[in-house]
């Protein structure tokens, strides 16, 4: 290892600089667009890289959302407060250059799908447009706000209500190959990276060599 | 879209296919080894996909726990009672296999690095043992344990202490090219991809097109 980086020198670096240098540290990032509505039916779409798993039963996801001043609202939050339902969409290879144009300060009247030249879908009764660009879309309906005092962000919490995608890319056993839907990361800030399959790897057990399985779930080799 | 799937349908489903299903929901993850230390300084260490940026300034780092119930005690919760450092440590193309095998349930008396071959490095007076093997070194004090009530999981948060990396990784912007250390990602439970850069994008502005920057920083084209 070359650089020893302490915290305590935060001040010697430029505040962007630092930003950017942090956010690097967490890996890669997931790639969403989380697509919300007001109660006079104005759609707000934003791009968040904090789109985290938090349980299957009940099928919950979170992503973290900056402070939320009067001074700089942020939209996604003042929506929810009105209507508590939103959309999780994967973003594609394809429309990753729109997704990422979304996080421009755009003021609350901008609807970003309009700014962005992003389809807004609405499907069935859910209240919140999906993207329609995305292959892997998810209906979500708000079930708390945990505020982290530490710096006053936000964890929004939402339980999975209903969810779309392509067929073929659910396999037998219930993986979903998000690398056939184009799906990107995120590092940094404004990275963004298409993936290659390395493999799956069956489930660890003590005293069990690690052993490789195909994209269906199948053990591979001997 | 050909598939439809809601999450009322849930108990059609056999368990392990609806855990492997709602798992790939949150796109590409982040793959980190999270290393803890007891009281007695035996040594733990296991495989997270839930680390997530909290914020730059304090620099806040967390990922989430699933439920430490004493039926199935969480060895990193217990250890983080006993000792409130840790590190967070990127997991590398090259033993992405000796890191997922941290996944098997070891009973506590065993390290997970011996176990698994693993280096355990210790640092200056840092207290927590770092990953030998990774490019990319975190160290953090625990800051709170938020518990999510929804399902009894838990948000383990952490201020970054200091970190190391290869000089070469860092850019003069901040931006760090976690690709170049070979540092991989998760899809589901158990994929694992490396990645391709497509671009790094501008900061988005309003009224602006998107911009492509070059990995330094540098706006391409035009």
């Amino acid at each position: 290892m070359d650089l020893h980086i302490k915290t305590s020198e935060k001040d010697e670096y430029p505040r962007r600089k630092w930003a950017r240098m942090i956010n690097s540290l967490s890996g890669f990032k997931s790639a969403n667009l989380i697509g919300t509505i007001n109660k006079a039916g104005h759609a707000n779409l934003c791009i968040v890289s904090s789109v985290v798993h938090i349980g299957a039963r009940p099928p919950l996801m979170a992503f973290v959302l900056r402070p939320h001043a009067s001074k700089s609202p942020r939209h996604t939050i003042l929506n929810l407060k009105e209507c508590p339902f939103f959309t999780i969409n994967h973003i594609g290879h394809d429309f990753h250059e729109k997704a990422h144009q979304t996080s421009a300060k755009y003021s609350r009247e901008v609807s970003e799908f309009e700014a962005c030249d992003l389809l807004h879908e609405f499907k069935g009764d859910f209240k919140a447009p999906f993207v329609g660009e995305s292959r892997l879309q998810i209906g979500l309906e708000l079930k708390e706000i945990v505020d982290i005092t530490l710096n006053n962000t936000h964890l929004v919490i939402g339980e999975i209500l209903e969810f779309y995608l392509p067929q073929v890319a659910l396999m037998e056993d219930g993986y979903i190959d998000i690398e056939a839907l184009s799906t990107v990361c995120i590092s940094g800030l404004d990275g963004y990276h298409s993936t290659d399959r390395i493999s799956r790897l069956a489930y660890a057990e003590p005293d069990k060599a690690t052993r490789k399985i195909s994209v269906k779930g199948d053990i591979l080799g001997r």
